[in-house]
């Protein structure tokens, strides 16, 4: 069941909002945290899953949307390649449970990525399957925006990570 | 998947520690923060459970430990009644799903009931089907106690409250 938790990370972001005047204070640390949980996620992930290695950055993002996503949050975002190099990723998330208690955001918190942490937790749990990507949200239907939208960039191809270990 | 959530119920006790220095203001932060979830998910509790009205004290624990804990934690700990009034229970908790991520307690914060949230999930849900309660840990394995125990009072019974108001 996942209310408890829905309702537990919204007591997050409260005292989160409590702690930083500012919203980007207030990202920046769901990012921090997110990220201190995706390296720890990670294993709990791949022994539950035993999903393959991922050949390509195509095959990683389907495998956080389906499989990841499917996991811990009972979503499954669309995907979408959404750059011609082949590194950019959009999931889009039709329905956002984390969110399911929010009815908006307050006024003085516009700039809230109010579910920063998952940035966080996919940055994290890549690493530790030595893959660098910065991960932010793109759209939000809290801020008003047509979809919820998570951007994944890949930072390195891996053909170059093994042209410099050898 | 409950991994997720504990590790982000991890993140926020962590920044509590930050903030407060003292682990009772910790406490009775989690305390508060879990009665705000509490009200709120007694809501979802009753639609899901669909389970009838409790006829007595001891039917209510035994509602909690089967039904909710069941539910949002996924764990049964077992009930006792401990007083002759039959307004106390205790619920023993063999696996504490909250914690499967924490070793032990750091030294400085040997007096934190990591777990306090629940205690105030707890009263707050109550609350709001009309029982007074306090709740709080007996015991905790996390400080080398031999179980962990969450104690519950009840404050009230139904019969005087019926009489109060004819």
């Amino acid at each position: 069941s996942r209310e408890l938790f829905v309702l537990t990370y919204g007591a997050l972001v409260a005292q989160l909002c409590k702690d930083y005047e500012k919203d980007e204070d207030v990202n920046a640390c769901l990012d921090r945290m997110g990220y201190s949980i995706g390296i720890r996620l990670i294993d709990d992930f791949l022994a539950r899953s035993a999903v393959k290695k991922c050949r390509s950055y195509s095959e990683t993002a389907d495998m956080i949307a389906q499989v990841a996503f499917k996991m811990y949050l009972g979503v499954t975002p669309s995907v979408s390649c959404t750059s011609a190099a082949g590194n950019e990723f959009s999931l889009i998330l039709d329905k956002n449970p984390l969110v399911d208690f929010v009815e908006e955001l307050p006024a003085e918190r516009a700039s809230l990525c109010y579910c920063n942490l998952l940035c966080g937790v996919i940055r994290g749990a890549l690493e530790m399957v030595h893959l660098a990507a910065e991960v932010t949200f793109l759209q939000d239907r809290l801020k008003g925006d047509a979809a919820t939208e998570i951007g994944i960039t890949f930072l390195r191809r891996p053909e170059d990570r093994k042209h410099r270990r050898n």
